[in-house]
């Protein structure tokens, strides 16, 4: 069909994004080759051939992307982006004396709402630089998070965090309880930022909270977000204390199910991996930090076998360094195929779904982003696959996965805004960082090393 | 002292560079802070704190590196360099379906003295501007990888391939042999060219050859590097064949010595770790592509428990895919920890230890580079560590380690020779590379997934 020949004139949209390849990543499309995406607010609405969409569309911001792969927003399922200043504060310790002798007292002597936005907005300006634009997070003073999210114009699902233990933030489970509902309330109505209930893990949370939990995740229709058999320790202790392993008791309590995402899952028998399946639970996978910790490697080969719905996260910068999706999904590709000893486990495509429409899935925003698709939210970031020194590409989804890093992110739209792009954002000044750094770096040091 | 009162001239060098942090990579000095390294011709005369440098030492190229770490060049200990246009060619595939499908074939069908010098060169690109500044080689044409190497300006030690198979390089072990000598002849003189046997390995060479190779291993005083114990496959295979696992029957023919280097090492039992102290032999771990393949992790924190000395390699881009140092610097630091579950293993000195000076050991050559020392060769690398994103820096060693990328190079130095700065380099132009890829892409191409 010619369409010139049907004298339409070309419909106005507000960025044309023409791309030599589009991973849409939607099942089995692994890339188009010469395609444009067409954007009308924050949504796409058209996507097509690029010599086609010249045709049909005209549009005032049209970028040609001749070298790169345009790509759904990548999906940052588990981390504490305010922990991003305390990076590299304590390395290669064991954890307890890492938490006790550094983490722990860095954080009373800092956490507070000032501290959070700060730190917070930091770990916007790495994840918007590295092509990811939406969070999943958790931590205290979570409105401060949302500052710092709504000023950068990305994208999180933010955690209402529940623990028994009093602190800046809260003095106890149910004051945890009541922040988040404000917290909670005040997002009403923002696009931007969706919640989970986040109870920190089976070892800071009592029965009596993980009841209210499940109660008000029913009630406000949201997910429910905490760490889960990260470490042996975790594990023997609540053998001792409750007599099961922690995802038996909270299977016992009527935690588990479809708005239920674990964190790190790294020990788990074949008959919790059922479980995890059975209930429809998602697990997200933070390979370097369960690296780093020396908590040992998630059995993601068998999880992902057994159909159980895995997304990537970092995990904070204290425990990674970096807040980098390209690193942590080339390193949960390399990994699976090690430890499973099969170089077929985890191929590149697979990695990049768990980045992106896995995460989705998994906070249940799936309907909206983690995809290129007519109708979806235009989260977009473009990676430029042809300099010199990482060619040739064959492929631009393995160039992608193991090729490329972050460094080679050019652009990050985020709802149709160009939010990230060449080392300049739209709304974070390199000074305002800068500054951030100055204020809380010195406060932080005490606690180093 | 007050060195103005001595009232001495200050000495002219070829180059000052004054750097924020100095990893000099000498046994418990972890970094200098504002110190500078003053270089004549190819070596190191000096290393002074900045002030006082300022006051001894004069040169018409002084650099001044603010935010950076200085470090010795990598050293990658285990690569193929020529497959760098093989990058990315085929991947997430099972061993054997990968080497008889597409790497055997890609290669049968370009492999010459020419193809292995283009793509030589732009592996040599890659290294350079990642911060490395020799490699330890082994493939067919060594003379062009020297050619390569050469041009480059950087350093390099280069196998003496031996296979009993034939193909375009050579008809037989025999021709292999005889081919080598005419290279090591030829690279007599030639301060940046080492060389050592290169036996492929235990499942490519017959023990008529392995004596042979020791024998001339003597005579021409140089090292012995091939591949052992990658997978479970190439160690049942020896089972069968000679009714040993292949370190053993290495080292009944008398291969094992403290001039030995065995890439990979990924199966080994406790009694192999203790072969390979007790002769003082060396491993090239690496990680990324013993990940890829389904090979398995092999037992780093082990090995160095048991005082085995580790470097770090690439391996071929093929298998990789990326000639990235600071990938594997990080990798091995994280796998060693998460392997062993314990997060005090491989700390960040130590993977800095392992891709410097324990390689520089490996290759017979820590006499000359390795460190940052008076009298060794200026093989230098700075490191930007003050970008926005990835701040704060608490402990520089860290931060190269788990924070930085190879993004993050700003000057490598070869023998007092700046070889590439930001983007450039001094003997290699981009136009080359490119006409380098425009020419073999197509033929490669053809061989791919």
């Amino acid at each position: 069909m010619n369409l010139k020949h049907l004298n339409l004139a070309p419909a106005e949209v507000d960025h044309i994004i023409e791309a030599r390849w589009l991973a849409t990543v939607v099942k089995d499309v692994p890339f188009l080759e010469h395609y444009s995406v067409m954007v009308r607010n924050d949504t796409i609405i058209d996507l097509l051939p690029t010599e086609q969409a010249r045709a049909q569309y005209t549009s005032a911001d049209r970028v040609s992307l001749d070298g790169h792969i345009l790509m759904p927003g990548l999906i940052n399922l588990h981390t504490h982006a305010a922990m991003n200043l305390m990076r590299g504060i304590a390395d290669d310790l064991p954890l307890m004396q890492w938490l006790n002798q550094h983490i722990w007292p860095a954080e009373r002597a800092v956490v507070s709402y000032d501290y959070v936005k700060d730190a917070s907005l930091h770990a916007c300006a790495e994840m918007l630089s590295g092509g990811t634009t939406c969070f999943n997070d958790m931590y205290f003073f979570p409105q401060a998070t949302a500052a710092a999210v709504n000023q950068s114009g990305m994208r999180a699902n933010l955690g209402l965090l529940v623990s028994e233990f009093a602190n800046s933030y809260a003095t106890d489970a149910d004051d945890c309880l009541q922040k988040g509902f404000e917290a909670h309330d005040s997002w009403r109505g923002n696009l931007m930022i969706s919640s989970s209930m986040a109870p920190h893990a089976p070892y800071t949370v009592s029965n009596r909270s993980f009841e209210k939990i499940i109660t008000y995740a029913e009630q406000l229709s949201i997910g429910i977000h905490t760490h889960l058999h990260e470490t042996r320790d975790e594990i023997s202790q609540s053998e001792t204390e409750f007599g099961a392993r922690p995802i038996r008791r909270l299977a016992a309590l009527g935690l588990l199910g479809p708005n239920f995402t674990a964190a790190h899952g790294v020990h788990l028998l074949p008959s919790e991996i059922d479980m995890l399946r059975e209930h429809g639970c998602h697990i997200a996978h933070c390979p370097s930090s369960n690296l780093k910790l020396g908590s040992g490697i998630a059995p993601v080969s068998l999880l992902l076998k057994n159909n159980v719905n895995v997304g990537i996260g970092t995990d904070g910068a204290a425990s990674n360094n970096r807040l980098d999706m390209f690193a942590e999904m080339r390193l949960a590709a390399l990994l699976a195929k090690g430890a499973s000893e099969d170089p077929a486990s985890l191929p590149a495509h697979q990695a990049l779904e768990m980045a992106t429409v896995n995460a989705a899935k998994a906070l249940g925003l799936d309907d909206r982003i983690g995809t290129i698709e007519v109708g979806k939210q235009a989260d977009l970031v473009a990676v430029k696959l042809d300099e010199l020194t990482i060619s040739p590409c064959y492929d631009p989804v393995s160039h992608l996965v193991y090729t490329c890093g972050r460094e080679h992110v050019t652009h990050t739209w985020v709802a149709g805004e160009l939010r990230y792009s060449n080392g300049l954002y739209a709304n974070i000044e390199p000074l305002e960082l800068k500054e951030i750094i100055k204020k809380w770096q010195p406060k932080l040091k005490q606690h180093k090393q």
